[in-house]
């Protein structure tokens, strides 16, 4: 799916780390939400009260989920999860554009 | 308005000035098409082949219209407009969130 027909779009973006981080929110016809987002290189930790599901538009980082000591590898195509009322790392090593899905 | 319903969004970002400068494309039910955008504090030259209204969310710059020497100061809140076919400049003093209307 390259586009999201028939949705609602937030207009102001979420800014987080002077920028760095910034997203938008989605809003589907049936109440789900998705963010699409985007992360210059940088070392970040984020937390997250509902599980997620984090596609990798483009983009190359390292991702240390929660109760891991291993950082993991994610590129543009791939998708990482989240467990909900988490916190996880990410090393952020190119421009990375993404879509995280809140799951209910 | 502080959000567009029904309309489609493209899921992949633009991507400009090594991140930087983001946008995502927005089309609504009639066709016309914005853009939502993050620009990070620096200094661009962006083209456009359609006039622009470019709607400042937020952020603080000043920007430079085609055939004009003048700097102009432009924040949150705020509106500059930008003929077709033509370059302007921008100096961006803190993270600016925008929408960038096109003018058919």
């Amino acid at each position: 799916m390259t586009e999201f027909a028939g949705v609602t779009i937030k207009k102001a973006a979420n800014i987080y780390f002077d920028g760095k981080v910034t997203s938008r929110v989605v809003t589907f016809p049936d109440g789900t939400v998705k963010t699409l987002g985007i992360m210059l290189p940088g070392d970040y930790e984020f937390g997250t009260e509902k599980p997620e599901v984090m596609e990798i538009l483009a983009g190359e980082l390292t991702v240390q989920l929660p109760g891991s000591d291993e950082w993991v590898a994610v590129k543009g195509g791939e998708t990482f999860e989240v467990p909900g009322s988490s916190k996880f790392k990410l090393q952020v090593a190119s421009v990375t554009d993404y879509c995280c899905s809140y799951i209910d």
